[in-house]
């Protein structure tokens, strides 16, 4: 198959493609496939909830059996595969086995995903009997990549794609890495991965860097807490949170001392573009708010407070209709269960000053905050004067749309 | 004024009253003052918000000073009194000189309290020009302690009353313990009191047992715990909350140990039905729910549970349209922070099976589940199936009518 142009900036030694088995109720495709010959490196983040979903604990076993080695990634939407027993392990397995199968490969060397319905048996037999279909299908252009992001959407309303390229040169000349990653979630999104649990939200990321697992999962480790860790729009950490980075080492660079502070920055700013466009398109979002917590004692200390307010019912709802309504924000800080003096603390949203220094701020224009919470997007800073512990964490606002979604119930 | 048949059952040794001071936008009566002649002990337990409202610390420093002594109780609604800094204090104290001035009491044996708007400076001038009135209005019949209880509302629909009486036989015959008790509160409400902190919710008990505050605040505690603190509407913890027990002694009868058992079952009655008045009156809500979490480590796991499930935005959806997704219960409480194995987890709604031992109940009926769910009111009952901690916590569901109360905003 022909590489088109804007394929260049796609990272060597991946194909990818989706089909449809007929899980998703819609009839849309609901299977993604992606295939790295000969296998890549690979590190994983999972969610922390107590109840995991059988692709987490097969992808978790794999990975350990084959010391970080991912030859095929099989992921179906319309499903979770969660709370159903010992049956979902095994279905899972069966999907595994059918596409090592399709590559050559052992079937650990196959990572699989779900997300979907929780308590369903997973219709396998529907799942493999697609796998000759997708496998065939596969490709390397920006279609094929764009059509695995397709197919594991659900709730989601759009396509969530972002990429980065770096280049170095050296003694041989330039040469590039290219990292490519999608992602979906829209609801029950809250993550907490390799720590706390969250959402469901999927996230393939590949680049042709070489580097050992050892070398990647601590570069994701660190991307993930500065992106997907630090977004939340219901707060309800899913059973099937799962990052998986990919790196097929086909770009010939490899992880030195003077590519890694690079590729890290890149991978972080790949994260978070990606955790951008899942709380851009979250269930019923109008308003995206970025919190910006500084001056705490810890950066632990203020991802609590930012968390506690993001996840304020009445925070959420003063958003949705631009309402100035700090002491809601004053009050989510409060029982966040981080110590401090409100004596302390200034609050300015959208740059305008609203409190300082234990009561509504000299300068504070209802009017002109009001007009500038209209906007999509805004920041909410918070300074808690006592140190130098910050975060910087993505919400959204709680709306009508939101309680319609996920309501939505008929026998 | 005369007493009657009804007003035996109001505890002696107490007046309330109501009047309008102009703080409510509403031009409702907003102020409540209740007296007791010679004074009571009392027990206080406040919101464990780290910003609290000046007449929180208001309260707190007088019961210190006084060794738990309260004359009088004075309420304004439709001001938090929060966020008001040193002025928002000094207007607090000016309210309790005024109203200790009618009594011709100490003025830190006057409790004050707030509940409204945060971060706006409390009008002091109107609280204190309407003492006078509200002292020449103060009475002991029911209309008179209703009356009270009506001005301490801000976004309740309903009243909120409860009461209790109690019988002794001993030589000189029958004597009659009673208690009254009002509160308010329909959003803000996930009250941490003593613990952790909630929504605006303020609680009077007026008893006329006689016991010391070092009896008093035990039992208070005992009771709170096990009503307002096993509560929530959104989660959100006020900065206001406040529960207090006036004892006036005057029934004649004492703390002694024959009585207390008695008196704190009473007691615990009397908060309960007051915490299930407030639920039922949340904002916006439709569905009562009692979430009842047994086989636990400890109670406190088993209440970190309920409170994870009690503020998961996807459970509390799905209740307002009974929607048995009970996915979303198991997801909840996989991330409320507790270890627990979910093959021995079982879970029912309204007494049928839905979750079994790690997949979904053989017995699993989505229609007759679902037709349960429509009543107003059912209990979702989850057995973890380790040990022997339980709670037993009141929520409700989230609905359009939440958003719209809250995102209400017009300026």
């Amino acid at each position: 198959m022909a590489v088109t142009e804007s394929d260049k900036t796609l990272p060597l030694g991946f194909r990818w493609s989706s089909t449809t088995a007929g899980i998703k109720a819609s009839g849309k495709p609901d299977v993604a496939l992606a295939h790295c010959e000969g296998g890549a490196n690979a590190a994983a983040l999972f969610t922390r909830n107590q109840v995991v979903a059988a692709p987490v604990t097969v992808g978790r076993r794999h990975l350990a059996a084959t010391g970080g080695r991912v030859t095929g990634v099989l992921v179906n939407a319309g499903n979770a595969n969660c709370a159903t027993g010992e049956p979902g392990i095994d279905a899972c397995r069966l999907s595994c086995i059918a596409a090592a199968n399709q590559f050559g490969c052992v079937f650990d060397e196959i990572f699989p995903s779900s997300t979907g319905i929780i308590g369903v048996p997973l219709p396998v037999e529907k799942l493999i009997a697609a796998v000759p279909a997708a496998a065939a299908a596969l490709g390397n252009t920006r279609e094929h990549a764009e059509a695995f992001a397709t197919a594991i959407l659900t709730t989601d309303t759009k396509l969530k794609v972002a990429g980065e390229s770096i280049t170095f040169g050296d003694a041989s000349g330039m040469k590039t890495i290219n990292l490519w990653g999608c992602c979906k979630g829209a609801g029950m999104i809250g993550p907490d991965l390799g720590g706390p649990p969250h959402a469901t939200m999927l996230c393939y990321i590949f680049t042709d860097l070489g580097a050992p697992p050892e070398y990647l999962e601590p570069m994701l480790t660190k991307a993930v807490d500065a992106s997907f860790n630090s977004i939340s729009i219901d707060g309800d950490t899913s059973t099937n949170d799962t990052v998986l980075l990919l790196a097929s080492g086909q770009s010939g660079v490899t992880a030195q001392l003077d590519v890694v502070p690079a590729f890290e920055a890149a991978l972080t700013r790949l994260c978070q573009s990606l955790a951008h466009a899942i709380i851009d398109d979250g269930e019923g979002v109008t308003h995206v708010v970025t919190l910006d917590v500084t001056g705490a004692r810890s950066d632990a200390e203020a991802k609590q407070i930012a968390r506690s307010i993001a996840h304020s019912p009445l925070c959420k709802t003063a958003w949705s209709s631009g309402d100035p309504n700090w002491g809601r924000l004053l009050a989510a800080a409060g029982y966040a269960g981080v110590a401090f003096d409100p004596a302390t603390v200034t609050i300015a949203i959208a740059g305008l000053p609203v409190f300082a220094h234990g009561v509504r701020a000299a300068a504070y224009d209802e009017a002109a905050t009001h007009a500038a919470m209209l906007a999509r997007e805004y920041t909410i800073a918070i300074d808690l004067g006592q140190a130098d512990g910050s975060c910087r964490f993505l919400t959204c606002d709680l709306t009508h749309e939101y309680v319609s979604i996920n309501a939505d119930y008929s026998t």
